[in-house]
């Protein structure tokens, strides 16, 4: 039995990932921690879903000593830039850790700190660091003793685009075009304006527009499990659901290449890998259909030198907590579907 | 030309006054005032709807000299227990003062002490505020100095049950029991947990059972509008929309009463009021039919004792900012419609 | 293994059964029709949600003979009035009956005339039906051959006041007042004009007030079940959500009771009840806290001779399909929760 | 005063013609049909928000004599191929006609056939259709018969880059991009699976990927307007919202072009335009700033040698109805804002 702890169990994130451990057969959560309360509070005070469900105690600060007993592995679900405080404190006690925050994605100082505005804390781990695309990156997860989850835009948007890279039917002289639509809890749990209903619900919008920190992070993953040095446009935006990615994705290709030949290209990647359905020809992905799944849809068309490829996946599960999930079984060499399909 | 000032313009009520009055052909707005900026700032800035309709600067700051040269009347829509700091200052130079808050509502300081666990800080001008519900207190609307603006609920409910309260129908012994529905924006548009789009959408949930402040408003005005003593159970739900509020009420009768004498009362007390529609019957109110306008629909039927009633009003308009432009209308000696239909 | 076929799979109530089942370790589908087809499709091409987790082709007739011999229970997730002319074939060749329409849950032919305009088709049966309504009627359910599942409404009503009827806490002097509000799957997947998106979203109705078919069934069962005869006034409404239903309920009581006193009667009830969650003192339930799970969470309070109570559901999960399975787990001696909890 | 007739005022763009033409000093409504009632019904009964604001009465069938003695002009809000039935019979009688369907917008026979699979059965007057796109035709529309009103998407998308096509900044050896995201009023009024709430609500979708009508008006339209001849890769979202149009277009420059070229190049074509706005530079257009309105909020920037641009519109205003009386207002020389902005 696997003894887990989740580091930041108030954001939606974290409670994911204790929603889908609950079910999971050979792994027990130990301990949970968050920062918003004053006094260790029972979970089902925090989120009334959970009333019934499990006694779990929510503890008020992180204590690293503790949580190394009680733990075998910890996930860290804690905003950007506060995970690299925590992750070489388990990892130096011999305890794994799945971070889902952005600090381990990119392998690179300087690039860390021209997107952040601040020095890396813990350069020494950041090398160790395996990206978490358990369709890519499945032997090295295995081996893993610090896994970065990927972005919940960087999952959609690689799902589709590796294959036609990894076999060279996108034309790299041509930037790739990425148009994403994100369900609001991508954004977090904090409350801003910009996620009062009021402002959300009746509209769409485009944020970030060509500055949004998750194309590095997919081009540098491209180039990683590719070779491929891609330009990428990317335009998030956001949606009034509460869960949901789903990507347009637009890409040039420089030979006569056809339908056949990018659907030969998605079955050779992904013949192995569950979660990822390929839709029919002329059928398109849809957020209601992967919604509270493990799941990544790909649809997809060539017309002229133009390739359009629509992922969708559930931002909270594969975009994040059921990645992690994911992530963890393939450590843990247990078949990677377990509590994540029924 | 009447010249009207907004104070507090970057909530959801006073966007939404400013939003009427640029329509209304006899009145100017000539100043704004906003606590969250931190200096002078096109309205357009804040509220991207209103580009290319105004170039109206919103104020930092509530310069009361300055607004009273400027303003032949001032709408408050700042924050209960806010307002009552400043509509005495505007009064004291002759600015008529229309209240969104609910500071002047009940004329009663230990009730307001208690409710709010403060003393009140304007008891002088506290007996000078008319109640602004114009199908019931035309009259001395039309000659106040200090309006007290009705709450979002109190309008929905008090329409709906005072015409039966004035002709006796109701059986005062028996509760009144309200089931009220608002849309997220009667709550104000500070960002909080409880209203962030991922814990509103595909949600529904009763709050302050029997609790929320609004009750005793309605307790209130039905004993000075009708002489009726009720006692009043008040449930408000938040549900999944911006704007709009339905109530269904439940009354008693110890009458042999029926539907035509409800429907006669209702008539009665309603021939002249243009913002109140009847339902036929059998038919039932819906918010999108009073979304954006400042009617409020109202259906009903009776088996046995019980009597049933669905009011639906527009919570932003016919729930504040239409009702106090209706107000400002009605004080003026404009046709109350002004800008408020077509 | 017990073998089961959903009938009427097309529609939200079979999907839901279907989706549960997949998860279900003692539960095997072996058949499945819909009416809407017009060849055997795979239920993947229907719903795009299975693609990936099962390869179940859908039948597009009902074949008796052939499902008898692949099924030990049968679903019938059967449009009301249609059930009636299945149940009895499959019963007569000895297969179980979990029926979700509305057909043979009151035992009363001549009230199943006047309700729906037409005689009865399987008179013989109807005495035999089981209501299953779980938390109340588990000893019958375990025996039963027909099981007629509650509609959504009567189970977030009848949950919520019979604990208070068996103790004798309410008034039956007094009407019980219901305020219910269901999201859009309540009333099915048929495409009609009232349930247009764009008919729904930002807005909210009463209909059927004081005339919807549940009301009668919410009488009988609380007479059957409490010997209580209840006076109800139902008004249900429908609010923007897919799935999620929450009753207000408002009861009378005549005895000097308190608080406490229904605290006891729930607990006393509900202490075996696995599905049943009673909220502490001054929290509500939320729709979103019993979205997708087989949960039923009741918050309540008193004032005066007035009892408010709150319950939420799941209208696809308790309020059908998943009280259901639960009644196919009382039915095979299984542990009522399988499939139902992580 | 124009006397203006609506034909299908049952859909949502004919009752949002009627909507805006009641608050229109220089317009009378005169005549309404729809086919979808029995009986001449009053407006009100058809949509609840018109009670108390017209007594209009909607007739049940399309008298083209009563209405040329009763109208100056006609709206036709009628489905794609039903209108080239009605429109030539106005004409001929004398009657303006400006035409929300599809069927005069590509003057090409070829064309309609192959879209369509029927001819076009008013070949006469097709070549007499003016493209009512007021900011690009105003002179021709001025002195139409029978005016072509825009699609919805082509207006979101014609507006973003007509302007850098006539002055030459797009690379028209590079497809332009135009991924578009629609509310459900787009989709018309009927019932259909896939408008059903539940169908659309917490999803989104891609649909008629490079497959859908609007595609060939737009390149049409751009290569009558600007000479250019684009290549078009087009795909439209359906998003969970009820009115609501957003499109983000990707094109390509060859030139070594810059953000104050766009910038002068939309200020220059616009300059007269009062429904065009323009965002400032790193702020982007939300639909919730069109809703309802007239207007177009257009957003861009550059980064290499791609222009990303984004428009908004309210599809049932600038996309449809909106347009359409500032078609009539430019017609009848009035000023084009009338009843368009308060």
């Amino acid at each position: 039995m696997i003894r887990a702890g989740i580091i930041g169990v108030s954001g939606y994130t974290g409670c994911e990932i204790l929603s889908i451990l609950l079910g999971h057969p050979k792994c027990e959560v130990t301990w949970l921690t968050a920062k918003k309360i004053t006094s260790p509070t029972p979970v089902s005070d925090l989120f009334g879903q959970f009333k019934g469900l499990t006694d779990l105690v929510v503890q008020n600060e992180i204590n690293v000593d503790k949580m190394a007993q009680a733990c075998d592995l910890v996930f860290l679900a804690l905003p950007h830039k506060i995970s690299m405080s925590y992750a070489g404190q388990f990892l130096k006690k011999g305890i794994k850790v799945i971070d889902l925050s952005s600090d381990y994605r990119l392998p690179d100082l300087k690039r860390f700190q021209s997107l952040t505005g601040m020095a890396h804390l813990d350069a020494d781990n950041l090398g160790k660091a395996v990206y978490g695309l358990a369709e890519w990156n499945a032997d090295k997860i295995a081996k893993a003793e610090l896994i970065a989850n990927p972005g919940c835009y960087p999952t959609s948007i690689l799902l589709a685009i590796l294959p036609l890279l990894a076999d060279g039917i996108i034309d790299l002289q041509q930037p790739i075009l990425a148009d994403s639509k994100s369900g609001v809890s991508g954004a977090g749990r904090n409350p801003t304006q910009a996620l009062h209903f009021s402002e959300v619900n009746e509209s769409i919008k485009a944020y970030k527009v060509l500055e949004h920190p998750h194309a590095p992070e997919i081009v540098h993953t491209a180039q990683a499990f590719t070779q491929a040095s891609i330009q990428l446009k990317f335009v998030p935006h956001l949606i009034p659901i509460h869960r949901g990615l789903l990507s347009t994705i637009y890409a040039f290709t420089d030979k006569k290449t056809s339908y056949d030949a990018l659907l030969a290209s998605y079955r050779k990647h992904y013949r192995e890998a569950p979660f990822v359905r390929l839709c029919a020809r002329n059928t398109w992905p849809e957020v209601r259909h992967v919604a509270h799944t493990n799941f990544c849809d790909i649809g997809f068309t060539i017309e002229d030198n133009v390739i359009v490829i629509v992922s969708a996946i559930d931002n909270l599960v594969k975009g994040a907590a059921g990645q992690a999930v994911q992530n963890m079984n393939l450590l843990y060499n247990i078949d990677q579907k377990e509590a994540l399909v029924p």
